[in-house]
């Protein structure tokens, strides 16, 4: 297997794909953090329609398998790392892709993201051997006789074979974005954009944070989160954030989970966890400062709440792009921008009503749809358990291969035809010159 | 106005788009024939809705303005052509193609092909005049303030302007095929693919039809209608029709206004007007043979009917083709066919029980869906109406030049720089050259 690096393309748009299969018994092959609490809402739903729902996991699982009781059966393999191996992965990717990368040329970008991602790589290789070769539990999930496999191709891992053949046999994709947050583009007609199936109208906050949240009065609170990875920051980078929300009239949610910053104001309260939807849908809310990950965002596409985006990996500086291509956010740069800097964006997305009036228009977008998202997923899900798959929907181009799929066939073909008459025409002239020199010469004289 | 020739590129597949409003005011340009009855199904849906559908159309319309009651307001503006000139305009086309081009050599079709579509664009273009120089209709027009303009690319008009301006100012495109019919093949998003929209579950037959098609026994019954542009054919090819019909056990239903054929069977009867759908739905029906217009298709696949396909002209042929490649049907070429390959078409589709599962299964593709499609067609022209179009979903491609499109700007601009570094290259060698070229020759020495 030689999946090393091309796993980037794929994270940033398509999720899940589903194999063939008829009806009732869905196995999934998840990913962890953000990825996992997004495919959860879909195979939640599967549960509540009475399909049974079985999650492949390894031991190291830091998500996925909380250990908390679930409505999924676990099949669980072991492996030769451990959750805090596993957890530090990721965490030292965060690290290096938010404080080092911002501080490098091209060429020590791309070669450090080269070995980040070969690291990146070894280890789900290793996941995936242990998986695979585990011949116990491959004669149980074969006798279990699944009706389809969700999958995340971000972790790509397959029976010898290579990452386009292994894409080619999915049946649907479900891609995490809709046309609010990404710009209109050709697709195929087996892309099913579920964008947002996570939202949901808000639920009443906690009594100790609607008390903190009302105490705002007309001004309203603001919600900061850097997402489900990012729980701790440089005492610098959280001091300058601190001392830019201790000088707004608003009230601040902040989820960190690190210690308390010098400069914190008093209108600023910390938080382990916040029911981030629930605040984004709450009537006070005016602003949401984000790091960009696609769950938040279309939260806050969902409930109209304009962004300070400060983007730090993967598809992040992507997303808050396109929220501020769409006047919807305005973007820091994480490693540069001073407290001032956080200040007037804070002040431009609450004060200029442009960011409101094209925040609530994408929400408008996101709400007007023929079918919701998560109901779209769930009913293709479905489709292909009942249909045994959903070939009728699959671009024959995945056949062709790299020769046909360039056309060099047809090409190569025509080529030969104006050659073969250039050679015909040029012989003709040839035989004619030298059939009939002297008449030429001749009509000369 | 240069419409002439690439309307058929369109004709195809494309059928109606929309223009920017907000609620409750359609107007509605659009063709004739089948393209009418097509529509007309989502019009009459609008108005079941409380919307108000004003139907543009001039004094010689043939099927748009039949003159009977319609819950559809009309404005018909004056034309110099008679709806006889302009029906018999349709008919020599028919002629032309049916029975004309399968004896041309393919440069005499084309330019047949040429000076036919030439005639059929300048009595376009006479329509279009005598709408958009009536100053009196534009001016009440413009005073009825629409929500949204729905109309058929076929016969393109309007403000001076190009077929491709015209075209790239559609907010949603319906498109009268989907993936039963048609083949995968990557889409824009706001394309939404609704064919079939007019397809529903068969009512009761007329009580006389009902009892022919009973007496059918066991065998079943076989529909045979070759559209609404066709209700005559050469008495040979009547002829050669009838007498293969004569020969099946099962009782035929054949809608043909023209004189009754010498070798018609007693199995066989003629109507003027036959419930397609309603047939095409009945238990008893076991074949349906068609010229292959897409109305047709469509119904004999919403009830999973196999076919015989005789098709006549534009989009016909290929209709047919996918309905053969997809197994569904057989194909016959209308200007050869003897009886016994009608006879042996027959056959096929009613006893190998591969064309029936194959129609079935394409019939079950077309009810699997998250939304109807005339509840999707609906759906999007309410969105246009109610967001004052559909901007989010307009591909940003349609405002870009044709040098800007193939990226010719982006090429000639890394042309131009590898140009310059082959000038720079090369003049730092001469210098070179120049400045140490004693050295070069010492070392040699």
């Amino acid at each position: 297997m030689s999946l090393k690096w091309m796993s980037l393309l794929l994270l940033i748009q398509v999720m899940y794909c589903f194999n063939a299969g008829s009806c009732g018994k869905v196995v999934v092959l998840p990913m962890e953090y953000s990825h996992w609490l997004n495919v959860k809402i879909i195979l939640d739903e599967l549960v509540q329609r009475g399909h049974e729902v079985t999650v492949l996991t390894s031991s190291a699982s830091i998500l996925v398998n909380s250990g908390k009781s679930s409505p999924f059966k676990f099949e669980i393999f072991p492996t030769s790392l451990t959750t805090e191996e596993f957890a530090s992965l990721f965490k030292r990717c965060v690290n290096v892709w938010t404080y080092e990368f911002p501080k490098y040329s091209v060429w020590k970008f791309y070669s450090r993201m080269q070995s980040m991602f070969e690291e990146y790589s070894d280890v789900f290789e290793i996941f995936c051997k242990y998986m695979v070769f585990n011949e116990e539990l491959m004669k149980r999930l074969q006798e279990s006789k699944f009706d389809a496999l969700l999958t995340d191709p971000v972790v790509p891992c397959g029976r010898p074979t290579t990452i386009l053949e292994l894409m080619a046999k999915a049946d649907i994709w479900l891609i995490r974005t809709y046309w609010d947050l990404d710009f209109p583009r050709p697709l195929l007609p087996n892309f099913e954009f579920v964008g947002g199936l996570h939202c949901k109208p808000a639920k009443p906050l906690p009594e100790e944070m609607e008390k903190f949240v009302q105490s705002s009065g007309d001004q309203g609170v603001v919600v900061f989160s850097l997402g489900s990875m990012v729980s701790n920051l440089t005492e610098e980078r959280a001091n300058t954030i601190a001392s830019a929300l201790a000088q707004i009239p608003q009230k601040v949610l902040w989820r960190y989970e690190d210690t308390t910053p010098k400069t914190l104001g008093s209108n600023t309260r910390l938080y382990k966890w916040i029911p981030q939807n629930d605040l984004l849908g709450h009537p006070k809310t005016k602003a949401f400062i984000t790091h960009g990950g696609t769950n938040g965002v279309y939260e806050a596409i969902y409930h109209g709440v304009p962004m300070v985006g400060i983007p730090l990996f993967v598809d992040q500086p992507d997303n808050i792009a396109r929220m501020k291509a769409k006047g919807a956010a305005v973007r820091l740069d994480f490693t540069r921008f001073s407290s001032e800097d956080l200040l007037n964006a804070l002040k431009t997305v609450i004060y200029n009503p442009s960011y409101k009036e094209n925040a609530m228009r994408l929400s408008r977008i996101q709400h007007d749809q023929p079918v919701k998202p998560l109901d779209r997923a769930v009913f293709w899900v479905e489709f292909v358990m009942r249909h045994k798959g959903a070939k009728h929907l699959r671009p024959a181009v995945h056949d062709l291969n790299w020769f046909q799929y360039h056309a060099l066939d047809v090409i190569g073909f025509l080529l030969a035809c104006v050659a073969a008459l250039i050679f015909i025409f040029t012989k003709c002239c040839l035989f004619c010159c030298r059939k009939f020199p002297k008449s030429g010469k001749k009509k000369r004289e």
